[in-house]
């Protein structure tokens, strides 16, 4: 899929959400937990509820490894269950991988050849071409940390030379390892406001933008500031819709949460003259 | 096991030496190939061949993802492998992971709880609630990136505000985070002189030094520049051991490259009255 796919099915479903599965067990409604797998039971039902809102998915991976080769195959497991059932949806593995080039091809492998991810997220610290072997792949994409959503943020990514921000280096420098065709860039919605600045550097790029919801980012400041003339926006959700409810019909619960969002994005588009 | 018990270890055996298990099926010798788990039969004679030289172990993860929830397995039996016959040498998961604060939380459970790793390399683009959730375990270490091997170091590494290089402020401001108990950095081999520099930040803290071997570093000068005076090296080398030879005895051409690097670091040891 590239950058017109993308905004082709933005168009279709009058949304840019991305429904962030991390999926706990802990979280989950008590009565999945006899089931085989209950993390991709889970899964399921959430994908069946939402898929008529959402132009994608995020597993973090994290919330997979931590059950070992069982949580592997429950990932492996809901990647196939989206991919079979509604393949024009985006699934993004949310990893932040990052290595040196030889070990970074193994990461691209694992996600982007061995599953059926079209994207996966990756932390540009180790430089380009810890990058570049997940750019290897047609119609696959790789998305970049830029401006992460937590407080560690303001660590290293403002770190400043000569009034360049490390994000800022890191959004103009890797630009040019990839196209607007298979790189996008992580841009904390925390901080809404820091897309303005954000778009002067990657004005075509697609931006997918964690933390609104549980995460504390308001969409209306996301779409003002990051949206651009062909949407150019992937806006995550995880908690705020997945763990809405812990009854029998959660599933339900999650679709209405994600039925809402998908009200106001579509408001957004209409706004922007994106969708008729 | 804290920074003293690490000490004691390497006096014990004469060595500072980290065996890197990056195992490829391609790599192997081909008889392995009718086992039921051919990389965990490879990694357990890598290490029955060279546990008497080794002082770490250090699988990097990549080369196991991308063998999904079969190659999470593998690595599973790897890691207990070697904790059940040698419990105390010491294993670092080579993750290189990192996300917002109850992300990195579960990466934590899946390798220094669910898996019985001693440390994980982590990222630390995304600051402090990436790296602390590692650090709230007894005996157990995070290896921050600092100054990597590979090319790409030079895209944001280097980056330079007011004098001070983007390694040098991850290494002074994590610092704070933990202990020279539970904190370690990784430093590249290819710029040894660079040691130098960091030594001056860091002196008291171990140093996870990848790249001497096929990356290209010299043993001598990391001993020379980054040694300190309880030795603060744990150096790596995988494919210059692990894939030395592939014929049927592979692994006693393994112990004995080990051997070898071994001895060499018994010198560097010896001429700076570490060991008697």
């Amino acid at each position: 899929m590239d950058s017109a796919g993308l905004f082709d099915n933005i168009s279709k479903k009058r949304s840019f959400l991305c429904v962030g599965l991390d999926t706990e067990l802990e979280k989950i409604p008590s009565f999945l937990l006899q089931e085989n797998d209950p993390v991709f039971e889970f899964n399921k039902r959430i994908i069946d509820a939402t898929f008529k809102y959402a132009v994608a998915y995020k597993p973090n991976v994290a919330f997979y490894e931590c059950y070992g080769s069982k949580g592997w195959a429950s990932l492996e497991a809901t990647v196939s269950y989206i991919k079979n059932n509604h393949p024009d949806i985006f699934v993004i593995a949310d990893a932040k991988r990052g290595d040196i080039g030889n070990t970074s091809k193994m990461y691209a492998r694992a996600f982007l050849e061995n599953m059926a991810f079209d994207a996966i997220t990756v932390a540009p610290y180790m430089g380009e071409d810890s990058v570049v072997p997940f750019l290897s792949y047609n119609d696959k994409w790789v998305v970049i940390l830029a401006l992460t959503s937590n407080k560690g943020a303001d660590d290293f990514q403002y770190h400043n030379e000569d009034g360049i921000k490390l994000f800022e280096r890191v959004l103009s420098v890797s630009q040019k390892w990839g196209t607007i065709n298979n790189t996008m860039y992580v841009a904390g919605a925390t901080r809404a406001e820091m897309l303005k600045d954000i778009r002067k550097i990657v004005p075509d790029h697609f931006l997918l933008v964690p933390g609104v919801g549980a995460q504390g980012g308001s969409l209306e400041d996301v779409a003002r500031y990051g949206m651009n003339s062909k949407c150019g926006l992937l806006v995550n959700s995880s908690r705020g819709i997945i763990f809405a409810d812990n009854s029998k019909d959660f599933d339900k619960v999650s679709g209405q949460k994600a039925k809402e969002i998908q009200l106001e994005m579509e408001k957004y588009l209409h706004e922007r003259n994106l969708i008729s």
